[in-house]
């Protein structure tokens, strides 16, 4: 088990030192080792990321409108984001794993990984506040939010989605018109994204058939990436 | 349209008084009606409302395990409940919409007001930071804490959703293992959750077979839901 000690190049990394180190031990904890562990810390991580990349998004792109705010956000927040920052942190030597983790190289997985971060920003806030959160979460993100090039159009959901399956050597997905709903001027339409090779249909809606298309994707990318 | 000064009982019933009143306009401005509009604000609004009644949640209920946190939250942030916040602020009459939306009842369409209060949030925010938005967000959602009954369990998901379409006269979903994934010992089951009736699949995972029926019913009510 790590001493305090031993947690110091962490919160360096962070740009937060931690008054109450018991929150930090928690934040470090899987269920698998004990409690008190890292899961509700987690909860309270997840909402405060969300929030914080949203208002820095918002500021950093004064024009972008709602929905690809939105789809930054998502991808900057994503399980596979939050594993390569904990790599570059080193986040799993400092982790608390039971012996069944340990050994089926629980230290190593995405999903480990990217929790106990969250975990780090839920302990942050309990421990000096929501400021103190936003200074680890600039800390970590202002890189990559840096590296966003607005001109530079993110790829659509349905392109997203094709390369995912493609990636896996899967069929492509099947778009279906499900429905209109609403009177002509407020009309929507309602798209059935089929992906048979993963047995998932998602839903989206729009007010045209590709704008209801891309939601579907959106929310098929979103069951499969999680 | 209405001018600041009749704008002071929403920013009483708020618990927060603009010093921009230009942001409170914006936050009643809909799309239909021109810009600037709500969109933005709503999206940081989303985030603040859900980190905020996350970080509630976690300190009203100290025991709790995350996934009844999530689950709470999820009933407390939903649509329908931030339209009945929306109509006790009788939010519609300082709406602004466009032409279209007003003939149409767009004042009274629960996603308009829910969006509204969502983008008041995120003006607040703007306005005055994150500790006014818990302010505003306590002063609307603490009787709603304060009802829930940590001893009485909420409803599974699964419950909800046959309570959901037996409301609408629908038929009841069907629950089909589509796969394992893992070892033995961290072994995932991957059920669907199909509704032929609302061209609907879902999934869901999880470590015992009720466990993944549970979390694809979940998926299918939010998709249902919005």
């Amino acid at each position: 088990m790590a001493g305090s000690l031993g947690l110091a190049p962490l919160q360096r990394s962070l740009g937060h030192t931690f008054t109450d180190q018991g929150l930090l031990q928690a934040a470090l904890t899987h269920r698998s080792y004990g409690t008190p562990h890292n899961e509700r810390l987690e909860f309270i991580g997840d909402g405060l990321l969300n929030s914080i990349v949203a208002l820095q998004l918002y500021q950093r792109f004064p024009h972008l409108p709602e929905g690809d705010l939105s789809r930054l956000r998502a991808n900057l927040v994503r399980q596979d984001t939050l594993h390569q920052l904990a790599l570059k942190l080193d986040l799993g030597r400092y982790l608390l794993l039971g012996e069944g983790e340990l050994k089926s190289g629980g230290h190593q997985r995405p999903s480990i990984l990217a929790d106990a971060l969250e975990a780090l920003f839920g302990a942050t806030y309990l421990d000096a506040g929501f400021e103190a959160v936003v200074g680890v979460v600039t800390t970590l993100f202002a890189p990559l939010i840096a590296a966003i090039d607005p001109a530079k159009p993110m790829k659509d959901p349905k392109t997203r989605l094709q390369e995912w399956l493609q990636a896996r050597r899967k069929p492509l997905p099947t778009y279906v018109m499900s429905g209109t709903e609403g009177d002509a001027h407020v009309q929507e339409f309602i798209v059935a994204c089929e992906i048979q090779a993963c047995n998932l249909t998602t839903q989206g809606r729009g007010t045209s058939r590709r704008a209801a298309e891309q939601q579907a994707a959106e929310a098929a990318l979103r069951a499969l990436e999680k």
